[in-house]
């Protein structure tokens, strides 16, 4: 059994969110399956001095235009949110705590919460707004947020935005396989041609 | 008759040089010339804020295995240069000094600078360095080095890199199409798909 595809990503990042689209269905054709793995890039960014691709002009206004446009062609829905960029630390351990009790829900609650954040424009920073939305695929909200809350959760985002910083993850999303660094979601095709080849 | 596509690229750049095979090829698929546009990234990034990818060491660490790695795939030659990053000012003046005078001639020359670079890891920095390859295509080497000092084309380098950062060329390589900016080698299949497309 070959070892699972990790999907490292900031849930405030439209890259990550395009991205998951895509990857488990890339994966599930080279029979992998795919470890979702939220973390804080603010983190990162404190080691290679990077900012949001929105903190500069010029990015900034590319990536605007970039995430639209991207949006058209996979005919997915976008809207700029407001309080982009999100402060992921709710979203994250949201997932991490749910990913320990029932990983599917866990998957379904990421794609809810994007389709809140960028399909809707919703600001996913607060606990409870998180919560509604898990409410809504039928997890216990009050669980939940008791969860989001709790020192081992908020360890455990510590933990593993440190583990994917060891490994080499700057970027969001960060693909890795068996060990290989893929960065941005336009790297899609090529992890799909290297699964395909078993490397080059 | 179309309008051409504008590749804009520093020549220090590993991910401008990958695109050089592609660019052109690509875009004659689909009735298009390529307008090669060398500016200074570094005038750039003064602007942006930003910095070589090498000057971060988790960036740098990944970029390195990158370009490795997409010359395995390509298989082209790649040697990282002792003297990276290159200061592109003699490359760039002369390449427009040859593409006033034999637009096909610059473009081996550009061709020719990125072989020694990048494939053969030469420095590509000193002026005579420059000369000595473009003499290797025949052409003269005392003009050419006459040509890279003159005040006119040591402006027409400045003006081009405003006129690339008016468009919103922020990064290396930087392709425009009918004003729509697509930035990174990484792109180039989406730029396939959109030109054979006419846009979504």
């Amino acid at each position: 059994m070959p070892e699972p595809i990790e999907f490292w990503f900031d849930f405030s990042s439209p890259y990550a969110y395009f991205a998951s689209f895509r990857i488990d269905e890339i994966a599930a054709r080279h029979g992998r399956v795919v470890d979702w793995r939220p973390f804080l890039l603010g983190v990162v960014f404190k080691t290679t001095g990077q900012g949001p691709l929105t903190h500069s002009t010029m990015r900034g206004r590319y990536a605007q235009h970039d995430w639209v446009r991207l949006a058209r062609r996979m005919t997915v829905p976008f809207t700029m949110p407001e309080s982009f960029p999100l402060r992921a630390q709710a979203a994250s351990r949201a997932f991490y705590w749910l990913d320990d009790r029932d990983p599917a829900k866990a998957r379904q609650l990421a794609h809810a919460i994007w389709r809140a954040f960028f399909g809707e424009g919703r600001d996913m920073t607060p606990p409870d707004a998180v919560a509604e939305v898990a409410a809504g695929l039928g997890v216990d909200k009050a669980a939940l947020l008791a969860g989001i809350e709790s020192p081992a959760i908020k360890e455990r985002l510590k933990t593993e935005t440190e583990r994917g910083m060891a490994q080499g993850v700057f970027g969001s999303p960060f693909f890795l396989i068996d060990g290989e660094g893929f960065w941005g979601n336009d790297r899609l095709d090529e992890i799909d041609a290297w699964l395909a080849a078993g490397g080059w």
